[in-house]
């Protein structure tokens, strides 16, 4: 059996009984390591909890196996693979859930805290306004690889008076993590390219950091800005809110940085 | 100092180590039971493992007293408030902290699963692919309310080939939870009465039940067809899936009844 389990976001404190009990009756256990250096502490809690050792492997080591490495001994005995946020959002596991049953491994998912609920949740925005999210990866400029659709996104979501959430591309293998000013700059030069007047200078955003942990900053700017992304923990998303409504709960004065359970 | 804390959705197994810590360090605690009749069984799972007791409110006692019976208390000495899913999704307790904090007490906020990230997580669609989502509440034609809201943002939506989670009213205090021929019937009436041949007969949809929890069900069934309420668990609610990708998990068969996490 496979157990394909969440640990949620947010450090340790996040983890559900469902994962802990998974962990303890699984006979070998493994973790991807995937979009905060930080991750490491919520896999310790899981070993100290349960007493098992947690194999780390990298989202490589996963692909280039084809899942391999913790599909074969699921065949015969209990295993887990522990993931961060949710199995399925965002960190999207299902081709290994998919190859996992054609192969007769049974499959049981536990469900872990999402940034998808954390982002509307941490805000004060009202998550029936949220449209479609979406996430802005490195370009590369060198193939003229220089993803529009984070902007177009962004601007069909305003266009319908909707907010969106916006994730931060991250490569781990390299040890990239997005920074707010390279988002920023990224989407600045998407609005001088397509200038819809989504993304104007000035317009507010909110910067989401290291959501659901004590080390929360959330942080209404504007753009054009200058953000020091040191002071932010990872991980980091953004909002591009629409209008805001007065049943949502922002700050009065959209430069006070927020820290929220800290 | 006021915890308001969330419980997730699905049951005792998705608490978190965080939400058994904030209670384990309140002076009291009070829980809102609002979606599920059998949710007492994650209040019951809280009092055993914290040694707590829980005094549950329904959500008429927090409003009508403005959540004096918690914030009171709280004004002294560490209280937690514990609901179901996450605090501010969807069972919004967002001018509870407001007035909290207007009152000088210090709110710290744990965060709970919510059916936000568990429908796409359960249902295999793609995260990405989801417009906002929208509630079908209980009309009530003596008095001509009959909403249309549910009808127009699944029809905007789908024309932009989005995804929407439907989300069932609950009255608790009615005991009145919608099942799903109820509101399937609702959208067939908007249909007839709007007519922008969103929700024809026939359309696929996913029925989606009790998520994240033992007695999890997902199935795919069509507009129109015959649902018996009573094989399916709370809380309820429904995607309408907009056109299905190729890398989305779908039954190969719409009429096949998927039991997972059983």
């Amino acid at each position: 059996m496979l157990v394909i389990g969440g640990m949620g976001v947010g450090g340790p404190g996040n983890l559900t009984l469902s994962l802990l009990d998974a962990v303890r009756s699984s006979d070998q256990v493994f973790a991807e390591a995937y979009t905060d250096p930080e991750d490491m502490l919520t896999i310790k809690k899981v070993e100290e909890l349960t007493g098992k050792k947690v194999i780390v492997l990298s989202r490589k080591d996963l692909e280039e196996g084809q899942g391999d490495q913790v599909l074969e001994p699921a065949k015969k005995s209990p295993i887990s693979l522990l993931v961060f946020g949710d199995p399925f959002i965002f960190t999207t596991h299902l081709a290994l859930k998919r190859r996992a049953e054609q192969m007769g491994i049974e499959v049981k998912v536990v469900h872990g805290i999402s940034v998808l609920s954390l982002a509307p949740s941490c805000s004060g925005l009202d998550p029936y306004r949220f449209g479609p999210p979406v996430t802005v990866v490195y370009p590369d400029e060198r193939y003229g690889y220089f993803p529009e659709t984070p902007y177009e996104v962004i601007a069909d979501n305003l266009s319908r008076d909707l907010h969106t959430l916006v994730l931060l591309d991250v490569k781990h293998e390299e040890g990239r993590y997005m920074g707010f000013s390279e988002a920023l700059g990224i989407l600045e030069k998407l609005e001088e390219k397509l200038s819809k007047g989504a993304l104007r200078k000035g317009r507010p955003l909110i910067l989401l950091s290291a959501l659901g942990s004590p080390r929360e900053i959330v942080n209404w700017v504007r753009l054009g800005d200058v953000v020091d992304d040191k002071i932010y923990n990872l991980p980091k998303s953004i909002i591009v809110p629409a209008s805001i409504k007065f049943y949502e709960q922002v700050p009065p004065d959209f430069q006070r940085m927020l820290h929220r359970n800290g």
